[in-house]
């Protein structure tokens, strides 16, 4: 009985239900759960450990690789299990509790959870529960459709609990490399050289001994809700396309351009898809989740070669893809996500890195994470590990949010994510801002020109004028500089009367 | 005649005057000069050019290392020589020339210059002026006291200046290791997995037919003013210390610590004087500047290697060490800034990066160059290179400035460099604050009890109160986030009457 995903036979006996492995968490312990982009996550256990908790309450710290699908972050918060969330979520539920202050979340570039955790920075790793393709003769963990965090979960716990899951094809295995950098003082380069550079082993090694319970499961991962492109969306790779045309053109890369990352979510998506009507042809990506956008690519003989750390498909991609995931087999890698986020591998590979702004300042700052300055959306992710190290680092959104009732383009952003040290190029459906080499009073009028929505141009042209009759290097009327956020707390709009 | 320092014979007829040599500068021409805290810069063209740019008006875009010594740049913004200043300044005449709007400033990261130059993401440097000690027999450049950005200025610009800077000792051959990444998308590795690795050459190798003129200078380097320990700085080195000694305590360290990086200043060298009396030992550096701080601690028998860019000494310093900097070879090494500050070596390391904020607020987020959000002060220089990636991110400041009615602690900061997720200690001289591990709100709490000066504390508190009773992930008074910084504008204090 699940002989090919079992292949050791000494584990059989550590079969338990999903109740019976959650016995093993208790009050106060920190738990390290697998999970990327929804895809990949615990599932069985995660649930049993909330129904306790619903009987008997208790707390815990959960770390994740990032997100967690079917709905687990909603029913943790709903259970009222978490003290403590590290380093990412996208629960509207579990979002309500972290913006009451009832749940502390820690909100960290994906790369850095595992190597605070490793010099014992966070607290130890009590259990780690890792949902699994298969476990290989010598006690080998295969990971499923994301590997984020869970191989260091997995080694650092002296307990590791292991769900099967049947529905994830045994053909995930061969995709995995799981590679995980020798401790500092004595830390050697990181030996990848290339997005299709393996440096590891396909499997999780941890002694087989510390595998205390294995659990059966046949639930799905969740799947993506992706919008598909609209008018704006289009608009965006649209400029975004012009603009790397341009970067061939002055020679700055080749049409194979570099390796291509790009942040979840419906609008980074669209803009890799409008990468299929481009004159760009032999991609590599070099990312942290692959969406639908990816195969896309590779169907339309665009895509190359595509790193990174999990795979979030829509449901339909995934009938399509999941059966014959095999024959993507050698154009495909999962990695941890300290190496797909490697700031390390990241810049030497030269990255373009395209990643989603909530808001952006006329002065090339990123607000990515904090609505109105103060409410948690989801949480920085990768950006920062690609924004910060990347060959070009460049940030989209719609112009509006909310109707119209919200300008993305604002005269100081509410709260910094990235930067303007660090963003390179900003892009709406308006229009792309290439602030390269440009002081911000140049950056100002750029992006008021060539990115705000024209409902609201006026508005930061007005700003900026005042604004810089006062002198600065960075100009502001600093007692209005946030006024627009107030308005839109007090009044629902940033719009003027 | 000179030929210990110009050692290819076919270079003699290259030697000009400084007003001959600056005559290959013309207007429009975008300029790459050594030197880097106010060390190694060129001397003499530098001010030749000044000189002429008062009889005949011209414009340049003006590359560096870092800061530069001699009053170059103050004699620079009073010739109106200046379009464009890449990457750091610290002169106050330049100062109230960018913050006027009449330099734009690029405030660059000091470790991304150069990648953006040979990716042509930054105008072509048309010419180099590199400050030298010596030329060898194949044309090398042998920097003197600063490496900054020369090496890639030299290799990338199509004519070169050399100044042969006689003050400067020939015992400072051999400190240098010029190690150049190779090209995206072909790089590899940086070979270096230790504060003393050495991967390239002790000079710059360029053709030497691009050495279009050799001038002679006798010019010293300008000393630090470096101000002693006072009761502050003694406090805030104190809290670091203790709190060191408890990470070595928990296992986190050993008594050698972690290569050791502190920023240019008065409180870095402070702090990093105050390790003399430490328990700690056997410590080296890989840090970007070496100040009179690095040779106590060698003198103390602290320390046993230092890696840099730059050395930047006090006169009485300058004159112990200097005629003897021969007696610190193997304990010494200079290199590329790309390489001292990169991502890449400094994750690898782990560093300990101790740098300098402005400001900070309740929550972590650190200003390091905006006088009231507005006005730059000096940039971010290559604190965000070490904070993002280092092992420990620990920034350092008094509380109070300007004789209290400024303080250092805030409820939002004015502009961002650091990100709340990129900062992991506080320390003032009221005490310290860990903030690695902790949600915004538990943040609050202790920089407020830990950092903030008496005077300012309650404010701060109240602050926060009224803001944590509105709900949100990082509570705000939206309206009132930046009062602090509006009332030090209107009424010269942040203090309330």
């Amino acid at each position: 009985m699940y002989r090919d995903r079992i292949r050791n036979a000494g584990l059989y006996n550590r079969i338990v239900t999903a109740d019976e492995a959650a016995l093993l968490i208790r009050d106060g312990m920190t738990v390290g759960m697998s999970g990327f982009t929804r895809a990949g996550e615990a599932k069985a256990v995660p649930l049993a450990l909330a129904e306790r908790a619903k009987r008997e309450p208790m707390k815990i710290t959960l770390m994740t690789g990032a997100s967690l699908g079917n709905d687990l972050d909603k029913t943790f918060a709903e259970a009222h299990l978490l003290s403590r969330r590290i380093p990412f979520q996208s629960d509207p539920g579990l979002r309500k509790a972290i913006n009451a202050g009832e749940v502390m979340f820690v909100d960290q570039h994906l790369s850095e959870t595992v190597e605070m955790l490793r010099t014992h920075q966070l607290p130890d790793i009590d259990i780690a529960i890792v949902e699994a393709v298969a476990i290989t003769e010598t006690g080998g963990i295969v990971p499923t459709t994301s590997v984020g965090n869970s191989a260091s979960f997995a080694i650092l716990a002296p307990k590791v609990i292991v769900e099967i899951n049947l529905t994830q094809p045994l053909l995930l295995e061969g995709l995995h490399d799981i590679y995980i950098p020798t401790k500092r003082p004595h830390r050697e380069p990181i030996p990848i050289v290339a997005p299709e550079g393996r440096a590891g082993l396909p499997y999780i090694q941890i002694p087989p001994e510390k595998i205390a319970a294995i659990v059966i499961t046949e639930k799905l991962d969740s799947s993506a809700k992706v919008t598909p492109p609209d008018d704006e969306t289009r608009a965006i790779a649209g400029h975004l396309i012009e603009f790397l045309r341009h970067e061939v053109k002055m020679g700055r890369m080749g049409t194979d351009l570099r390796p291509l990352q790009a942040g979840i979510g419906s609008v980074a998506n669209a803009v890799l898809h409008g990468l299929i009507d481009s004159p760009f042809h032999d991609l590599k990506m070099y990312s942290e989740v692959l969406q639908d956008s990816t195969f896309d690519l590779f169907d339309a003989g665009k895509l190359v070669f595509a790193s990174a750390s999990s795979i979030t498909l829509s449901a339909e991609k995934h009938d399509e893809v999941m059966p014959n995931i095999g024959a993507y087999k050698g154009r495909l890698l999962l990695r941890p996500q300290e190496i797909s986020n490697h700031p390390e591998v990241v810049r030497r590979l030269g990255v373009i890195a395209i990643n989603t702004a909530l808001e952006f300042d006329i002065y090339g700052n990123v607000n990515s994470t904090h609505v109105g300055g103060t409410h948690m959306m989801n949480g920085i992710g990768g950006s920062g590990d690609f924004a910060r190290n990347g060959f070009l680092s460049i940030f989209v959104t719609k112009s509006t949010a909310k109707d119209g009732k919200i300008s993305s383009v604002v005269p100081m952003v509410s709260h910094v994510d990235h930067t303007e040290h660090d963003v390179g190029i900003l892009i709406t459906e308006q229009g792309l801002a290439d602030l390269r080499g440009l002081a911000p009073r140049e950056r100002a009028a750029l992006v008021i020109r060539n990115c705000a929505h024209p409902s609201y141009r006026d508005a930061l042209a007005d700003y900026y004028t005042r604004a810089a009759a006062r002198d600065g290097h960075t100009p502001h009327v600093i007692e209005e500089a946030l006024s627009w956020h107030a308005a839109l707390r007090e009044r629902g709009t940033m719009m003027k009367d």
